[in-house]
């Protein structure tokens, strides 16, 4: 409130106005789902839905003037061209696919964000002189196990083998998804970017957390990523008749996965950080039948703290329990890590531009970490990088219950036209 | 050893020779797969494997001088007159569906037994008094959640609705299935048998236990069929971001599952009867993904006992478990059965007839109980019923690792053929 109210009096700003366009343009977004009628979005890279989904956000950044393209990953770019081409450009975006059955915010906020963010900013009139791009990565979400494949694609970081080797939940490969939406998997080089290209990258978001609900605030800066570990765990046991394998004879690998599920959450309560967060989102048992003992059963385990030291401590107790628990039930184990990267800090460049941003707007701010892995992250390895936050209601996310107030997606777009207005100049 | 050397010295018996048919007829159904290749047997109830089996099969019977038919639900019947066409037949069978990733003679020894058995009385001239039919029961695994479907077709016991509501893993529900397989799930009622007309039933199974390979002995009689009690769980938390949920704000549907799963486990363990046994053999979280907190968790429970009362009180102990469980977590929580059937006291008529069979061709043999749910359960509700049991390696079933001497399935095939004899003088 205050932030209009006081934005309106500098002049710096007076040609930026909300002009209400995000929220119907999140609610047409959304009904990009493989599941109509449902109250979740379901919305996983390289689906049907996904590519209708790019083809309507292609479109809707025509409308902002942006000279569309997609690279050979099938990331998506709207670009305004600068006063000076030759100059490293100023990126912002984020990603429009979801998990199943998920929220309308997470993502694709920073999208659509960054393409009102530059509409209005064009709306005044204003010719950057470093050219801007507006990005939607190609999967962010792990559909096929791994996160930010789109942004690990454009740095270069997601090796040729992966596509074959990554698989979704019915057993399609990565490579096999790119094929059916006209993607050559032999091309992938040719979407990496050259980072000295890349001023800056901005990343709008939902927080996904109750920091900003629980202090009244409308924005946060982020200072930190928090780390990601992700693994796969299988347990090995041995299959058998449930009617006919007495209970001092088995070996159930379903019963060993559950003491693993309760050895993540316990651990993650007690490590000593404070910080830390232990999921298992995904389980199986094969063969999965009501009366068969299990022979195998696999987790997916996410296991997350703000600094490497710790999560490595929650990360090491763990990989011990599994290895006492595995003993005792005299069941085999498998681990192999999907994906495991580093906490990262903001870019000061980025960070302080973001800091001018709402102090010319007057809105205030808290600086934070993200809890949540964003393409950002992996981004932020080769090129300046900061992430803009809007509160989260309860920090729901990755849920139908996701919900932002239409006024702090805003005032994020606001302040992330201010921050590139700064980063462009 | 003993059975054929005795066995040889009755002139009762002489007719009858194991012609070694039975291993060679095991291997070839096994290719009845819908993963050829595997090292187990996956031919579920309606798929394309299971029908082209059962056009085999159907060959089979013919090739042995049966008149084949089969009902409205797909059971198949191979039909061998009797002298007196109007005397109530006696039936032999079980069923050709497998478990997924399952062994090669759960079910089939039965079936192919039968088809053998008769053969070989038949190679003796013989001509029974009363009709004798092989039957395969379509489905008694449990591809939509329910077993012996098959079986309770033919006994009235299948409500019509049952078809739109069961369904498989893959959402297919049995109506659908049934259609894909050109049957009209409108005409179940045509598949109820006259009890009237059935003037006994034997099934000829592996034991899927380790009774009789610890005694040491080739045959079992069986007396009791352990009473399954099969139930859906659904555990309802709330889902949320992996990264961006604390701990202590997480309603975690997924671990609540998994202490569910211990839970079942231990009561089993504990149960005073010393007979229970307890599994969650299916376990699945929704949304499913790595980094989403699982809103939702689903498990399949058996949990069996040789009587109702024990089996009764482990169940009791569960659901309260369940409620506290739930209530320590603030989840939300739903049990639905799949079913619960009772325990059954095999005929004194096919059991005296089995005896007797046994004592002719001097195997030896003890009586025992079934912990495995088997078709004669279910129709031994309405007509009398027998169980004769062959050694399972180490008890293993359900599995890939499923075995059985070829002498043991021989020897199987014998005793059921003197039974058959005895039952249709």
């Amino acid at each position: 409130m205050r932030a209009e109210r006081r934005g309106a009096e500098n002049p710096q700003v007076a040609s930026l106005t909300s002009a209400g366009v995000l929220w119907p343009q999140i609610e047409e977004l959304a009904e990009f789902t493989a599941e109509p009628g449902a109250a979740g979005v379901t919305r996983e890279v390289f689906t049907a839905p996904y590519m209708a989904a790019c083809q309507w956000l292609a479109g809707l950044m025509e409308q902002a003037g942006l000279a569309v393209r997609s690279d050979s990953f099938g990331n998506l770019f709207g670009r305004l061209e600068g006063e000076d081409p030759a100059a490293a450009v100023v990126m912002s975006g984020s990603h429009i696919d979801t998990v199943p059955d998920g929220g309308r915010f997470d993502g694709t906020l920073g999208v659509l964000g960054a393409i009102e963010a530059v509409r209005q900013l064009r709306a005044g009139d204003w010719r950057p002189r470093r050219s801007v791009e507006v990005v939607a990565f190609a999967g962010e979400e792990p559909r096929f196990g791994k996160g930010c494949i789109g942004s690990r694609a454009m740095t270069g970081t997601l090796a040729r083998d992966a596509l074959e080797t990554l698989r979704d939940r019915s057993g399609t490969t990565l490579a096999e998804a790119m094929r059916a939406c006209g993607l050559d998997p032999d091309e992938l080089a040719a979407a990496q970017i050259d980072p000295k290209r890349v001023h800056a990258f901005v990343e709008l978001h939902i927080e996904q957390g109750v920091v900003l609900e629980t202090r009244g605030l409308p924005i946060g800066l982020v200072t930190h990523i928090a780390a990601q570990h992700a693994m796969r765990v299988v347990m090995r046991g041995e299959p058998g008749h449930a009617g006919a394998t007495p209970m001092g004879l088995r070996r159930d690998a379903l019963a060993a996965a559950a003491e693993v599920v309760l050895a993540v959450e316990r651990l993650a309560q007690q490590a000593p950080s404070g910080t830390a967060v232990g999921t298992v989102g995904a389980i199986g048992a094969r063969p999965g039948a009501i009366n068969v003992v299990a022979g195998e059963a696999e987790l997916l385990v996410d296991i997350r703290d703000r600094e490497l030291g710790a999560r490595t401590e929650t990360l090491e107790a763990l990989l011990g329990e599994i290895e006492a628990i595995a003993a005792r039930r005299e069941v085999g184990y498998e681990i192999e890590t999907i994906s495991s990267d580093e906490p990262l800090t903001a870019s000061p460049l980025v960070l302080g531009a973001a800091r001018e941003a709402c102090d010319r707007l007057a809105v205030e701010y808290t600086e934070m970490i993200s809890g949540a892995v964003h393409d950002s992250i992996i981004l932020g390895r080769q090129v300046p990088i900061g992430m803009i936050f809007v509160p989260s209601r309860a920090g729901v996310s990755h849920s139908p219950l996701e919900y932002s107030e239409p006024e702090d997606l805003e005032r994020g777009a606001l302040v992330l036209a201010e921050t590139l207005r700064g980063l462009a100049a």
